[in-house]
């Protein structure tokens, strides 16, 4: 099952507001259902929104076929469903430039699907190879969010390198942050490790740059919503706290993400817009309230770690040290 | 009411578990409801442990007298029903140096219950006085975990500085911290805070570091479980991610506890033993399941911020500015 997919005119996605108790297949023939499901996550991960962009706009092109208009506002629709990552409007604009023709933007939708998949098989191999000489043999890594195969349509980012070290022998554990507020590494990335017989432990966010301190922690290895040109790498909200921890603790903080996550247009981090996903997710969990009625939150989605806290940025073709002042 | 008191001969709690949904207070007549009740945090807060620990022996005084050994083995069960909170050992311990009279174990114990009263009530105006200093008139204070009433008798220690920086109409605006695993930052502070008519906005906690990066928090304020003799201080797990971000952001990280906390005894934060709670904690949210079953969690419940992270540390009597190189 990949988590994304093109099936018979509609977008097939694993819903992952569903896992880990079920797992579930959505099936979205509407521009409006896509950019539903993108909002509320349903599908994520900087890859996967990637090919849903694209995939977007092929629906887009079928259901609004002569009306330029709609079709111009559809698309606008799924470009912007979320403003982070830079994968979604990419994909986007890269099926939109061949519009109005329906045959090949579907074609250039399934070549982003294809290069994604072809993404995770090799950056997987360039990332084990950089955490084994990092790290040595039995590297303990902390990771957040979710990079697995659940971010992308196979394999995944960050996650790819976990499982191409554990198919090598080379892995001694994973620590997963559990990503608070939407808990991805709890119900994403606990779910991928335990399905590939990874050994993992689960730890709340603020826990890991303790675990760093204490000399748990070997590596932190993450993904990326958008890596800007100076290297400033915007990702799940909490990974800058990790770096900092890394950073204190002497200990390397790598980036994983397909060249498709790479945003040279932006110059650097405090220029992206940070979504603020509202006090809802905040104030409880999948309906459960906790703070008390008409608590506020203030709510980023994610984080901007400076460039110079990061060690490596590790893609499908190449390592960019960073830490070396490597430039990408 | 007060967080904690001796009524009748039984010790009088507001059960913290129970909270914001419902106010609850339980009696406690054994010295194993009162262990109970400590282990599963109904009772918390370095202050309000230290008051329990005391009252701790006040009841095994009643309920073994007459019996040293099973005395013995009751005031080590008190001792040591929580390990990290210096407080908790040293409540204890001051009221079972008067054993095995009764009458003057009481007494003690309850002057350690009025003098955190009064610890509050003074560190409130230290501590306003010292933000005030730092930060100007209209402070943007992160916090983190619940340093409120519910953490002492009254008043608090950290949040004690809050609501007294609101009485003077000099305090913008709270953050205060989620606080996972047990979300004392969304289920207490926010109650108490919502209370006070202090404005505030939660947070999860990962988010922390990047709002001062952002330039949205003024100081960090928090309590401390314990603080050594070189000024490492032992606080929830998460309170050293935000020192890390205080330091990276150029903000004062404040640490506001009773003289009762200070342990002169240990040299240093990595000698304390940091009370791992186990998995369940983690791999749940309040009360919901959201890991797979049967993953595992590492959960420690308190980190050590380096004293050379900590601008002040505010207790009754003093401030003691670390930055500037002053000892405790």
């Amino acid at each position: 099952v990949q988590t994304i997919e093109w099936v018979d005119g509609a977008v097939v996605i694993v819903d992952q507001t569903a896992l880990p108790g079920r797992t579930v297949q959505l099936r979205l023939s509407t521009v409006e259902e896509l950019v539903d499901a993108i909002r509320r996550l349903a599908v994520r991960g900087a890859p996967a929104l990637g090919v849903a962009g694209a995939f977007g706009v092929a629906l887009a092109a079928r259901q609004h076929a002569g009306d330029a208009d709609g079709l111009a506002r559809a698309v606008a629709l799924v470009e912007t469903a979320r403003p982070t990552a830079v994968n979604l409007a990419r994909g986007a604009r890269r099926a939109a430039a061949l519009l109005p023709d329906a045959g090949a933007v579907l074609a250039e939708a399934l070549a982003v699907h294809a290069e994604e998949i072809a993404s995770s098989a090799a950056l997987a191999v360039l990332g084990a190879d950089l955490v084994a000489e990092l790290c040595g043999v039995a590297p303990r890594l902390l990771t957040h969010c979710n990079t697995g195969a659940l971010a992308a349509v196979e394999g995944g980012t960050a996650l790819a390198v976990v499982f191409e070290l554990h198919r090598r022998g080379r892995l001694a554990e994973v620590i997963a942050a559990e990503t608070r507020p939407l808990l991805q590494g709890s119900r994403l990335t606990a779910w991928e490790l335990g399905q590939a017989g990874v050994p993992f432990r689960l730890a709340v966010d603020s826990a890991g740059p303790f675990l760093m301190a204490r000399g748990l922690i070997d590596a932190v290895i993450l993904g990326a919503d958008r890596i800007c040109a100076n290297g400033d790498v915007v990702n799940k909200v909490g990974s800058y706290a990790h770096a900092l921890g890394a950073r204190a603790a002497g200990i390397p903080f790598i980036c994983v993400a397909p060249e498709s996550t790479v945003d040279l247009a932006t110059a650097s981090g405090d220029l992206v817009d940070i979504e603020d996903r509202g006090a809802a997710e905040v104030v409880g969990f999948a309906g459960v309230p906790v703070a008390p009625p008409g608590a506020g939150a203030v709510n980023p989605a994610f984080d901007v770690t400076p460039h110079d806290l990061v060690t490596a940025i590790v893609t499908e073709r190449r390592v960019v040290r960073l830490d070396r002042d490597e430039k990408l």
